[in-house]
C-alpha cells in the first residue's frame, strides 16, 4: 500500500506554483504502488500523478529514471511523462522528498491475466526496447544476476523458518542458474524495464480486444540483457493461479515480442535460463522483504514461495519450446 | 488504509454495462478512507467514486445512506451524488459486496486546518442540517450517547494497558457526561453527518480564502441532535498539533453556523456537554479499535489519548464563552 508521506494543502500549493498547470482541483492519495507515495492530481490543465520518492529509491537515479521516461515518450511510447517546473527542471522537492508530476495515462491493470492480453504486453515490450535503444546512459541492473548470491546470503540466517529445506534447494538453483547463464556480450542488452508486472501495465477494451494504453512504473528500469525483461513478463503474466504455466499465454506474448524486436537464436535459447533466474531474483527479495519486513508494518508482504513453484517450473524447461519460444 | 476487496476487469465491465456511463477509461485504487474500499472511476462521461461497502457497514442501512445523499444533492448540497444504473437502482453488487457509484467532487481536504477553513466549514454544516430537515426517515445514532455505556464496559478489560488509571478517569467522565446530558426533546434534532473530519471535507482555493467544494463519508450519519454535530466539529477542527484549544476556529465555526441556523440558548447552553461527549465518543471507538486490532492488520491505528486531552478541556469548560459559543 501506499501514501507514506502527507503533504500539507500548503506546501503543495506552493510547490504547484512552480508549474505551468492552472489551479488545483483536486488531490487524492493512490492505494497503488508500494516504493513510493502517489497522489492523482487534478489541475485545470488535466489529470497528473505526483509521486514522492520515498526511501527504496536512490535520489541519485532519478534523473536516469525521469530522462528514460522523458526519451520513450518522445519515441512514441505510452508512458508517465514527467513534467518539468516553470524553470525547466522536473526532478523537484516536496515534504523533504524528492517529487516529480508526471501524465496520467488511462486504462485499468489486468486483476486476472486473460491470454488476450498477453500479445499485446509483448508488442508493448519490444516497443519499449526498440525505444530505449538511443538512450545511452547506462544503469547497472542492482538486482540483476550478480546481486543473488549475496541476496540469498542475507536470507540465510532466516530463510529456512518460511519452508524448511529451501536455503539448500535456492544454493542448488543458484548453482545451476550461474552455470548455465549466457556469458557477458553474447547477447543484446539495452533499457529494460525489469518490473513489468500486471499492475504496471494498463490496458483499455472499448468493446474490442484490449490494447495496451500505457505502461507505468519505471523504477526499477536499468540497463541489462532485452531477452531477461522478456522473462520477467514469462514469470510475472503466463502462471494461473493453480500455478500451472499456461503456453498459450507465452506463445502469445513471444510472437508479438518477435513481430517487432525478433528474437535471435541465441537469445531464444538461454529463454529457459533467463526465466528461471528471473523467478529466483522475485523470490530472493520477496524473501528477504518476508524475514525482514517488521510485523505490524503497513506494507503488504508478497509471498516468496509462488516463484519457488514458478523457478522449479523454469528449471526443469528441457528447452525453449516447453516454455512457448 | 483502504481497498481490501479487489475487483476484476470483467466484474467491473459487466457492472458498468448497467449504467450509463460510457467507456471505462481508468479504475484506480483510493488511499483514504478506512471503513470501505473506493476506487477512482472514469469513463468517457466524466469521474466517479466507485464504493464497495466493507463489512463494518450494515447492508439494510445503505438505502438509508444513499437517500439521505441524494437528498442532499437533490437540496443543492455539494455531496456525492449515487449513480442509478439503467433499472434505476444505485445500490448494486460488484465483487460479492453491496457497491454503489457516485458522482467525483472536486476539492483537496485540509491536512492542515488554518482558521479560514472553520466559518466555511460552519456554513456548510449548516446547510447540511437545513437540507435534511425534509428527509424525514429515522436512523439512531449507533454511536450515540446511550452507547458509550457498553462501549466502556468492553474496553474495561483492556483499556488500562493503553495508560494506568484511563478506565476510572473514563468512568467519572462518562458519569458526568450523562448527568449534564441534555434531557430528550429539549434541543432539535435531525438528519446529522456525525463524522465531519477534516478528511471528510473538501475545499477549493483558486488563489483566495477557501471555500468548501464537498462534503463526503456519509456512513456514521444518522439522526441525532443538530448541535452533537456542531460539538464533533469543534472537537475535530478546532484543535491545534500541541493539542491547545483554539477559539478563534471556534468562533469563526460557530458564527457561520449560526449565520444559517442560529443556535438556541438551550443549545448554546448544552453546548460544552455535548462537546465533552463527543470527545468521549471519539475516544472510546478509538480506544476499543486499539485493543481490538490485531497486531500487523493493514489498518492505521488512531490515537485514542488525542481525545483524553480533549475530553480533559471540555469537562473543564466554564461555560459557552469558554469554547467559543
Amino acid at each position: 500500500m501506499a501514501v507514506y508521506t502527507e503533504v500539507s494543502d500548503e506546501a503543495l500549493c506552493a510547490f504547484l506554483a512552480d508549474y505551468p498547470l492552472g489551479e488545483l482541483r483536486a488531490f487524492r492519495g493512490i492505494a497503488e504502488g508500494v516504493e513510493n507515495s502517489n497522489y492523482a492530481l487534478k489541475t485545470t490543465e488535466g489529470d497528473y500523478i505526483l509521486t514522492l520518492y520515498e526511501k527504496r529509491v536512490d535520489p541519485t537515479e532519478l534523473p536516469w529514471f525521469l530522462g528514460l521516461m522523458q526519451h520513450l515518450v518522445a519515441r512514441g511510447l505510452s508512458a508517465p511523462m514527467p513534467v518539468a517546473g516553470r524553470d525547466g527542471v522536473a526532478l523537484r522537492e516536496l515534504a523533504g522528498r524528492p517529487a516529480a508530476i508526471c501524465t496520467f495515462l488511462p486504462g485499468v491493470w489486468p486483476r486476472r491475466v486473460r491470454p488476450e492480453h498477453c500479445g499485446p504486453l509483448g508488442a508493448a515490450l519490444a516497443e519499449l526496447h526498440l525505444a530505449g535503444t538511443d538512450y545511452t546512459a547506462v544503469r547497472p541492473n542492482g538486482l540483476g544476476v550478480a546481486s543473488w548470491a549475496p541476496l540469498l546470503e542475507r536470507c540465510r540466517a532466516d530463510g529456512e523458518s518460511v519452508q524448511a529445506g529451501l536455503i539448500a534447494e535456492l544454493d542448488a538453483e543458484l548453482a545451476g542458474i550461474l552455470a548455465g547463464w549466457p556469458k557477458a556480450g553474447t547477447l543484446p542488452s539495452g533499457q529494460i524495464h525489469a518490473d513489468l508486472f500486471p499492475d504496471n501495465v494498463f490496458f483499455l477494451e472499448d468493446g474490442g480486444a484490449p490494447r495496451v494504453s500505457g505502461l507505468i512504473d519505471f523504477y526499477f528500469a536499468c540497463t541489462d540483457l532485452l531477452a531477461y525483461d522478456v522473462a520477467v513478463c514469462l514469470n510475472a503474466w503466463c502462471f494461473e493461479p493453480d500455478r500451472s504455466f499456461n503456453v498459450t499465454k507465452a506463445r502469445s506474448l513471444l510472437r508479438e515480442y518477435s513481430a517487432r524486436r525478433p528474437l535471435s537464436a541465441e537469445e531464444r535459447a538461454a529463454l529457459p535460463a533467463l526465466c528461471r533466474g528471473a523467478a529466483l531474483r522475485f523470490l530472493l527479495t520477496r524473501l528477504y522483504d518476508w524475514v525482514n519486513t517488521p510485523k505490524g508494518a503497513m506494507v503488504t508482504r508478497k509471498d516468496p514461495l509462488e516463484y519457488l513453484y514458478k523457478l522449479r517450473f523454469f528449471a526443469q524447461a528441457t528447452g525453449p519450446e516447453s516454455i512457448g519460444a
